[in-house]
């Protein structure tokens, strides 16, 4: 899965977001190879909700019951939790908020844990975590796409 | 490029997506194919900037010259403003700003126009506008990936 | 109800804001003739809440349940949607809550539907939203004045 | 200019709001009126800019050479700047930028200050200021109207 | 308790400040000393919740129970209030919600009201807020510390 | 400096809030011998400025040539740039702006960067950044005290 260029590999933020983009696609088993051959540690789910805590918790979670993060050290919890409220902040664009603004959000998300690649050899692993879905009034239709991402060193 | 489950097509905000960040991948052209056989109106560029003003005309001025919108019109100039500053919010992660807080941008973006697929027979257009890229210090390397997205009725 | 210099007659935004907030004034005739006189829709209404969501819930149903917008074409109703979170947002002033940050508002609300006057022959119509009224603690006399005003074509 | 129900004068917000709103029509003088009735001092300006400390500047200079605060008093400059903010982000619904988000206003802006009527006997006066005019892209035209409106205790 | 400079005492701020970090250390004895020579009205008070209008409700009565500010005037009220959220939206760094978005603070809050010195002869009085404490997930140890503030004239 | 109790030493947020308050005071000896027993890595410095810019580049300065972080290392240069953006966060409370806002500031910063004590041993270290000082209109005497604090895992 080279870039057309032929150069370079898939960074971490792009096969987290195609991860989250593609799930309903033939094209994950290819984004997942990459995700494996690259050693990342990966997970995905999904998430409905009007709360936003339910979303947090949820992508929360997952990160830790698939062994993305290491529930028992604050700094990795630390650096999830900042990387998840980018991701809401991101979807929210501008009002960080779903349910008290009366909107909800069907959200499949991904979190990817590895190096970064890059012209510097950067020493230790990165977090990202997209989610993507919808954001609408609560009633079918009347929603539209949305996208989140959150990085962080961990 | 039916989603797995053969059911849909790819809807407007995914497609936009997908452009944005598989630009230097084999798998542009299936998302072009599927761009053109639902005739959608789309066009794609690049901008790096340290001033936040630089990338929002340089999209303004790609969905005008691509005739994406027409630009004689104030209601598509209006509704394609606000989707291009849901994506700068959303790039920002809840700090509209990029140069006064010392980050640069390096944004490759899309913009997408066309019918909304769905459960309600939507009349009408909508607008689409993803930016994929990197976020960082004004130094090589010490950036990491973003993505940024806005939609709006057109 | 033409301006002093006679030369236009009042836009839809200024009508909006005048609807709202000269409910109790005998000018308040004026400002619906001059809406009839130019075909616009509209609609006023009063909420008062410390959640938001109600806030939001009052304008959203006041513009259904009086035509201003069609509640089954979720164009229209994501349209007003955007101009009153602009509303509640201006109301806000930096911080969009209410209830949460122990304030309660109290609002005489307008929705005005119609074409915009202007330099430009603008096709299509536009939405605008003001809400004018009080916002302070939930005790009698420890509150102040408010106004919000959101705008979007529709 | 009582209220339609004969009970009660204009308070000092409205008289702001509609001080602004109404420069260019002949109600102008009604509330210019009530404003010296009720002991008021006040006075309204214009300011057009890309720029939002031009903005803000000029309704700073406009107070402080009008006498409606006292330039040699800290305490009444920081309340002053700060209904101020609140107006400009007000009118900024959500962004509190203009030029850097490629956006310029033409604004009318009243600054009134004396003491609010209500249901408490308030000790000391307040400061409201109102901005109304048009916000959108540096093209006759293209922009639409927009209000704020900030508040404090002097 | 002079600047090691001998010029001056500490401003209101500042102490306001050390009250709240200092709450368990021998030199809050020192703070307090110099609260009571410039004879500024302080108290100190502990809330720990995830509900931000716990910890609004929490500092706005105990500066009522102490005589901080007269709760029958809304001058005093609207003035500590600002100050409230100015110390809650610098505890909060971006986002102003505790549980909404998954987190929880245990604070030590210290407000102080007098005069400021400064090379203006300042008239009346202003008011200082300060809480100090822990922000971070519901589970012990994995908080960290942070410091909000918020000043204004009464 | 045991906190009364006698039974903790002083956290390194607290050190980093002291160390940038009490820099003209006689106090500041005694948080340097604690900050150098805790074998934290510490520096202070002061910038005056209009432009936000300035700001950020003083401290991610300081913190470069005091060997407070790796300038070579992006995840320490990330880790740092966070903290330092919460910072100004913390000061602006709400509107992450200075000059644009017709502000200026004048602050002490403190950067310290060690282990963290608490319930839960924490592998690795965090930082934290502190700045005190001023925040008014660019005119001696009409400006108040302001303090901003950030934390992360670096």
């Amino acid at each position: 899965m080279q870039e057309a260029s032929g150069s370079t590999s898939f960074p971490i933020g792009k096969l987290a977001i195609l991860l989250a983009v593609l799930q309903e696609h033939e094209w994950k088993k290819v984004v997942e190879q990459e995700l494996k051959s690259q050693d990342f540690r990966y997970t995905i789910g999904r998430v409905g909700a009007m709360d936003m805590i339910k979303v947090i918790a949820a992508i929360e979670t997952a990160a830790k019951n698939n062994n993305i993060i290491d529930s028992n050290k604050y700094r990795e919890v630390h650096s999830l939790y900042h990387a998840i409220i980018e991701a809401i902040q991101s979807i929210g664009r501008g009002v960080v908020q779903f349910g008290d603004i009366l909107r909800t959000v069907g959200l499949t998300f991904a979190i990817v844990r590895g190096k970064m690649t890059g012209a510097v050899e950067h020493e230790g692993e990165w977090i990202a975590v997209c989610a993507y879905g919808t954001i609408g009034a609560p009633k079918k239709g009347f929603e539209h796409e949305a996208i989140g991402f959150g990085f962080n060193h961990i």
